[in-house]
């Protein structure tokens, strides 16, 4: 297994260089005073230990054991998970980006990601455990009543208990329009859930005194489809007056899923059977309730395309300098060993420089996202918020889809740097590509986030929400026109920023025509925009690399490392946006024209 | 885990439309009287069913139990496995295209190709143990001496024993020129042989009566190197004068890896220690004695791309038609439903028909290297077994970089149309992927395929092997010019057959100022000859079937469906091309000029 090590001069690099986190702190006034440079490096020094020397260790022990699952529908995790949950809480980890009302530190999300991003690289499985409660905890604090929050908010910030979604059934995931868990009235006013959910992570298990399910249910005659579901809270405990863990609700795990990957965290089938509930926010508006914070479960989603990138690249990197094959074409490069170390060969750099593109490049998306989440939250200009909103908006689709599918393929570059060992358990690299699957699957699949991007957040704005980026984007490549030293990265930026629009335009008129045109165009649109998104941030990591170097810095060469991963993403992986852009413009026919009866004969 | 039904019709199209091979078959005089058409119909008519039958019901079966290795080094396959060997054995299966003087039965490889696409789509697994014992046959035929050929070459043939290729080592396996497995010569003209082997495929099992291992190991002061490599014979019994296994001989398997996938097959690490073996071919050219069927065996592993694109195709369509989820975007198509079947969404549609183009263009690949293998085994005319062994060589490393690489790709758009459920191992659909990473990297990475394919096979010909089959596809598009149903095929093949050989000349150019551009362009070199070679066949299979229709046909839906799929493959996947094109042609320097050191930091 490669051990992690947390990338802190990259997380640095991202969040003091690129998007200047210190004044972006200092300008908001919740944060100003919490989040000082200093309290953020502690922190960050504090997190990147925890996950190094307490998660990484525990991230094979996960795969291995699995969770079991007993008669009684307890949950036993993986060995070592629950002691480590234990210190987790102990330190305060949960309650780090939570309100202070609740018992949280109050500082800003966008350092919790942070702190997420370390968690997810180390151990992704246990990471979920305490990342299903922030669905929770978001859900209580956006929409539920005060007597709610008092009861369930500060045990979810402690720590204490635990959070899950229970959406999913075995018939509807993307479309939960069709769901059939029941909610009836009980006479003292809260409700009797029954049915059944499937694919609950972290759904049973042993850490927590409790768990609190957040259930979408239909109450009786309320209207079909997604304008009849309500949110329930539902506690594995009822609990009691003074706070503790009551009387036991009726609501089992019936049994754990057999998967691909992350088999450290338990994926149950929750079963409700006339379980005590209570409505939170109107009644039969429980998926306008979840999409209040859709964007930022999605984001916690697209960090493990990135943290699995960066993962994978770190177990790369270290084979790649220590296993011998062949020489160089150019030479021997250590004569003195039987063969050279195979990162002298060009082809296995590719691989490498493809996962630390998308890795550092992905952080960078990531971190942008939460700092527009900060704003979203927190600022007190409107006109900021507004803005941070829409692009929080726009860019949460593809942050979620891209980041997922590249970090996937990252992954499977780590295997395929290791040759044969990439396919033998014991290095860990094939259960990054095991554990990183489900990323471009759960929190609205590619295929969902597409619809969403190009749908309803670029199309059905008239693509406002796509222009205000692309300013954004025209901006800086206008800024830097001039630099020669740049010119190979910021001309074609340019030039793909302009082909957004114009592809954005010609499937918007397509579309007007044939509604099937957004659906046959939208993942292709989704990758295109991603690889442009991503450019953008690389090209202007490379702008902060070139100021660095030219004002003179004691770290040269990893200024210069930027230099190149930036020239090497333009010029090897960007060129993908050809094919997207020619893909997404052939035509709805080419996947309408066959029937369905013609599929296969 | 979906149910394997033999696509019998997609074979008869590529064996009797496309390739015509009946005429192939009454061309090869060894051929012409056992390869007739009603044996072949009947054959595969048999495969079918034993693979429908047997072996696709133990598939997940295999995943589940894997195998077991006891204290003595014995090696349990998972239940059904040792009785299915049986049946197979008994129906003659091992002995189809092998030499009758041996006890097979003389019909072509390319028809035993048939049989392996069935058994690998049904249970890959399972199909490795008859499937390892064809490298050993081949050494045994090509390089054994006639007492070597009686002793083994029978057993193996009629199924009795099964063989193995011993290969890699803990440290070595792209670099077979390190390896450090030792022969010393015994006093009665045999070697002992010492040293460990990793990665052995059906090493040790229980299904055959004795296991034949060819081993790669060095004489006493042999070259250093690739040079100073020899091959030795070392069966698991030593065989006693009647034929029957006899003493057991000192190698055992030390242990079975633990994998990704491929559960049910034995990947042994087996252990030689001072186990009796007999050298087989010249001392020192063992190497060069395993090129000899070098493509052969490639062929075979390319096969397992395309297999597994049938079967998660097969899997991912019938799911598709079944499960529910939201309304298509022009209204309703199952308004008697809570939702519409999900194939209706162009997404779905284009996942499905990217699997279908993959795996239907494959077959149509991997048929054409089969008969060109015939030719180049049983052709009486010496040019056109010259002709045909350029063109197996050339297409090699493409049929199985490119087919295991887009295959593992079908295998993940299988994961991905079941949403969650294609996460969870009972549905099969996660085991696929499991199962076809390793294709991208036994039997050569595929970065060690598009080194062969571009410095090798390309340019160490002077781009001759590349102008060969190039001129292929220039006269077919010649021929195709004036016709206009076809014109969107015709064109871009045309354009692209041309490009093909422009950016050889470049990369060529290149390489001769620095030898790194041949690796640092060699994948997508690789990957854009392999979609311009699936171009080049899509375009007949098109060609075949708008012949058919012209024609009058009963099938007409089959043939438009071909056609479909031909212009998906053409407008929605080809131009990825594009991608590659830029990328390949982006110099060396794109991945070499960051310092090893500079990696990370």
């Amino acid at each position: 297994m490669p051990a992690y090590k947390a990338p802190l001069r990259e997380i640095k690099f991202v969040m003091d260089e690129l998007l200047d986190m210190p004044a972006h702190y200092a300008s908001i006034p919740a944060y100003a005073d919490v989040a000082t440079p200093d309290m953020v490096d502690a922190i960050i020094n504090e997190g990147a230990k925890f996950c190094e020397n307490v998660l990484s260790p525990l991230n094979r022990v996960g795969d291995i054991e699995g969770c079991t699952r007993h008669e009684d529908g307890s949950v036993t995790t993986p060995t070592g998970f629950k002691e480590a949950y234990k210190q987790f809480v102990e330190g305060g980890w949960p309650s780090l980006a939570h309100e202070v009302d609740h018992g949280g530190q109050g500082l800003p999300e966008s350092l919790g990601i942070v702190m997420s991003e370390m968690v997810g690289s180390s151990n992704w499985s246990w990471g979920m455990y305490p990342g299903l409660s922030h669905g929770a905890m978001n859900t209580i604090e956006l929409h539920g009543t005060d007597e709610q929050k008092h009861i369930y908010l500060s045990k979810l910030v402690s720590g204490e208990w635990t959070g899950t979604m229970c959406l999913t059934e075995s018939h509807c995931g993307s479309d939960l329009g069709i769901l059939k868990t029941k909610a009836e009235p009980n006479a003292d006013g809260s409700y009797a859930i029954t049915g059944s959910k499937i694919f609950i992570s972290a759904g049973e298990h042993d850490m927590a005194d409790n768990i609190v399910h957040i259930v979408l249910a239909r109450l009786p005659g309320a209207p079909e489809g997604t304008k009849g579901i309500s949110l329930f809270i539902v506690p594995k405990f009822l609990p009691n007056e003074d706070g503790t863990p009551g009387e036991r609700n009726s609501l089992i795990c019936g049994s754990i899923e057999h998967k691909m990957g992350i088999h450290g965290n338990a994926t149950c089938v929750m079963n409700f059977d006339g379980a005590k509930g209570w409505l939170i926010g109107p009644e039969n508006k429980g998926l306008n309730c979840m999409f209040t914070f859709m964007n930022t479960a999605r984001i916690g989603t697209a960090l493990q395309g990135s943290t699995a990138a960066e993962a994978s690249y770190q177990g790369a990197l270290a084979y790649a300098k220590d296993r011998l094959a062949m020489r160089s074409l150019t030479g021997p490069k250590a004569p003195e060993k039987a063969a050279d170390p195979i990162i002298v060969h060009p082809d296995v750099r590719r691989m490498l420089l493809t996962q630390k593109a998308f890795a550092e490049g992905g952080r960078a998306l990531v971190y942008l996202t939460a700092q527009q989440n900060d704003i979203v939250k927190k600022s007190e200009d409107e006109e900021a918020r507004k803005a941070a909103d829409e692009m929080l908006g726009f860019l949460t689709p593809i942050a979620k889809a891209f980041l997922t599918e590249v970090g996937y393929e990252a992954t499977n570059l780590g295997v395929q740097v290791f040759g044969g060992h990439g396919f033998i358990a014991e290095w860990g690299m094939e259960q990054l590509v095991r554990d990183t699957k489900i990323a471009c699957i759960y929190e609205g699949t590619t295929g969902i986030q597409a619809l969403d991007l190009l749908g309803r957040k670029v199309l059905m704005t008239q693509g406002a929400s796509l222009r205000n980026f692309t300013k954004l984007v025209h901006k800086f490549c206008q800024a830097e026109e001039a630099n020669a030293e740049l010119a190979h990265l910021v001309k074609p930026l340019a030039e793909l920023n302009k082909e957004w629009g114009d592809l954005t335009m010609k499937i918007g008129m397509a579309a007007m025509k044939n509604r099937e045109e957004v659906g046959s165009a939208s993942v292709d649109y989704l990758m295109y925009s991603g690889y442009v998104t991503l450019a953008y941030l690389w090209a202007q990591m490379a702008k902060v690399a070139q100021e660095a170097l030219a004002n003179g810095t004691s770290e040269e060469d990893y200024y210069k490392a930027k230099l190149a991963t930036a020239k090497f993403y333009f010029a090897r992986v960007l060129p993908r946006t050809k094919a997207h852009a020619a893909s997404m413009l052939a035509g709805a026919d080419t996947v309408m024209d066959l029937e369905e009866a013609h599929f296969a004969f």
